[in-house]
């Protein structure tokens, strides 16, 4: 931020400012993901987090792919939402001593991640399609879906199987 | 946390970890929300955010209940997540001088604290009906359900009205 002017002046420029953070937090979560994979018990969750890395990779190549397209260099900027959110899993995961309830605890996490991804992209396709970038738009949506996606594949593995498990583990104790 | 022991033991452990962090989440927005409100221009983002600020105080309450009914204790927890979340809105309204734009901006932070809860409020609704607290899990709904429709009207919104007149503004410059 400059000392006596404020950089965002437009909404192209608070497009290009979002797709920064979106960009750092993609990134972020390529360095998180590993972690959360090797703390996963489950076998469902433990693939299922190793789809999504690769999925993240592929998130990663889109946002490239839009800052050629509207022609603004790709650059992040840091994104306190992200580092917080994944701040908070690291810490939970580290109180939690039982298997099942870490997997509990990790799919909570996980989808904290894929939530705080799908408000991102939603506000950035609807800005996309204002400034009249119906391209961007549709390159981000390919990813929305796929944040989606994941996001509902965490909720069924939850309630179908894990919370199952850990609430039985609980009340053996 | 203890030195030698992790303090998450069961997923009852978890639930109320969860309350903990979600109760210090709804207390950090009630303190956020005013000063969004000031900076809103448009009328209707205004009212809005301000008929939020009132629903969030029911939520507060809705929490302390659900803590007395699962007989735990309402206290919170540092909850990093909603302090990046924040932290991430307020950089970002500080960098952006158009009143237009700086809408379109504090409808995008309002939605991302708004997705923070839908996902924790949908983890511990699912977490409450494994744990047999139907009771809990009923009046967490009423929330995530106001968490839903809050976050719609802001897409509304956004869509209808305050892209369109941020983008005219920045056309014209």
């Amino acid at each position: 931020m400059g000392l006596f002017s404020k950089d965002i002046q437009t909404m192209d420029d608070l497009f290009v400012h979002t797709l920064q953070d979106v960009y750092y937090a993609e990134k972020r979560i390529l360095k998180a993901l590993p972690k959360m994979i090797d703390n996963a018990s489950d076998p469902q969750l433990k693939q299922g987090l190793t789809d999504h890395l690769g999925e993240t990779r592929g998130h990663v190549d889109r946002l490239e792919q839009v800052f050629r397209m509207h022609g603004a260099e790709a650059k992040t900027v840091t994104c306190p939402a992200i580092d917080g959110i994944i701040e908070e899993a690291e810490d939970v995961s580290g109180e939690v001593e039982d298997k099942s309830v870490l997997d509990a605890a990790i799919i909570a996490s996980a989808q904290a991640v894929e939530h705080y991804e799908i408000t991102r992209y939603g506000t950035l396709i609807a800005w996309a399609r204002e400034l009249g970038r119906q391209d961007c738009a549709l390159v981000l949506e390919e990813t929305l879906d796929e944040e989606k996606a994941a996001d509902e594949k965490l909720s069924t593995l939850a309630e179908s199987r894990i919370n199952a498990e850990a609430e039985l583990v609980s009340e053996a104790r």
